[in-house]
């Protein structure tokens, strides 16, 4: 893969990059087919990265199937895709990782530790290996997109970094590899996550602007669902991700909720 | 700078890169003339860390001449200078790190908490900005060589890394910067350096293999100099810095001592 984007680059041929976990889904497909409209090459990398997930995570379990994944990504633009074995991407005596402090550790970093310092690792080394000169990651991983632009940036990275819209069901839950997990009720209350987004955003316009009584009557109605436990809901500044007491302008309003076995995230940004 | 690299790259030219901390002397020039003699471009870069400082220590004091360093970089075919404020590589805000676990902790590193972190924090910032073929070290800085070895290697960075030969005074003292804080009667201590890693060298090619009988020989030595004040003596797997007990092929002695308030260090490659 090196020397094949090192010969690309001496081609002068630009580099769009769409790094994935794999078992794509609309929202993957739609980041290789912006990326296929900027660049020359589409390249896309499918490594569930054993780094990011904690002892006690779904890693083993997590989908796969690069057959499906081929012919799909091959349909929305991708040249070229890179699929790396673990051994090979973390041999023995691996030591080094990059970590983005103060924002890795909070939100979905205090449930998962040591995840967003995994995936910022395997995204520098994917970076270099493929240097791109555009990569593209899903707003719906939020923290995720904030945590990479802010390495990128810090680091010095060579890499425009793109965050694209998040991609949804027809009820309008965020598409997710881990959908597959949700039982039929499971599926069914997961529709609240949208639901609540909707109600801070729709709250936010008409002028509460308290972050505590928006998170409180969202808190409330994912109540309501038998199945759905939360782990947070938080209203946060989307660069900083520091917590917004009181919104003013655009603000980050990000969940994360357990249905049954599986935890999903979502996010709205919403502007007073 | 990272335009200026982006479009040497784009014309093919190969960039050899050698990053100093400035106040030039002998061991950086070498360093110069070999990437004069490797690449087509030479850029150096002149850049007193803060972040690879501690509190306590040489920050503010360490030696600086620009005007004379860029005068002996030209002289050793360097093309570029690139001498970055601490302001525009560490802008408010600034939170990402990359850290070598497990070898940055130890040696200088545990007399220099955060050291390691910072060397290689910012030479991978250096390395994304300058985008090198070859990066030179000094061998001096032997454990720095393979922090920077190891972090190149684990991030996939696109870089060879060149480790050049130790540079020495006519009396065998290394080159350093730091020995201009040498007063004279510690400048005729810090001779002894040189002379107990030729001890070493010596011992161990006349049989002597236990580490600890090598290591006491070299402390007596170094204890008779009034000045001088060992930090640590140490025989070390010169990849994994695992300690070597018994030393069977190749091994680095390497060790800190103080002469007064100057901290030298100083290494010697082994072989039984």
């Amino acid at each position: 893969m090196s020397q094949l984007s090192r010969s690309l680059r001496l081609q002068g041929k630009s580099i769009g990059f769409v790094p994935t976990m794999g078992y794509l889904h609309e929202g993957h497909l739609s980041l290789a087919r912006k990326a296929n409209g900027d660049s020359d090459i589409v390249i896309m990398s499918i490594f569930v990265n054993p780094v990011q997930f904690g002892p006690q995570e779904d890693f083993k379990k997590y989908p796969r199937n690069l057959k499906r994944d081929t012919a799909l990504a091959k349909s929305a633009g991708v040249d070229v895709i890179f699929y790396p074995s673990a051994k090979s991407m973390y041999p023995a005596g691996y030591k080094t990782y990059a970590e983005v402090e103060g924002l890795s550790d909070i939100l979905c970093g205090e449930f998962r530790p040591g995840h967003f310092k995994g995936v910022s690792t395997v995204v520098a080394k994917l970076f270099n290996i493929v240097q791109p000169d555009i990569a593209y990651f899903g707003q719906k991983d939020a923290q995720q997109a904030i945590v990479i632009r802010r390495m990128a940036l810090d680091l010095n990275m060579p890499v425009e970094i793109k965050v694209m819209p998040i991609v949804r069901e027809k009820d309008g839950l965020a598409m997710s590899s881990r959908n597959t997990y949700l039982s039929k009720n499971e599926r069914q209350d997961a529709f609240v996550l949208r639901k609540v987004l909707l109600l801070a955003k729709d709250l936010v316009r008409r002028g509460k602007r308290n972050s505590s009584y928006v998170i409180e009557k969202m808190r409330l109605m994912i109540q309501e669902k038998r199945s759905a436990k939360i782990d947070y809901i938080a209203i946060l500044d989307a660069q900083t991700m520091a917590p917004v007491k009181f919104i003013r302008g655009k603000a980050l309003v990000a969940l994360a909720v357990w249905f049954g076995k599986t935890r999903l995230i979502d996010n709205i940004v919403v502007n007073s």
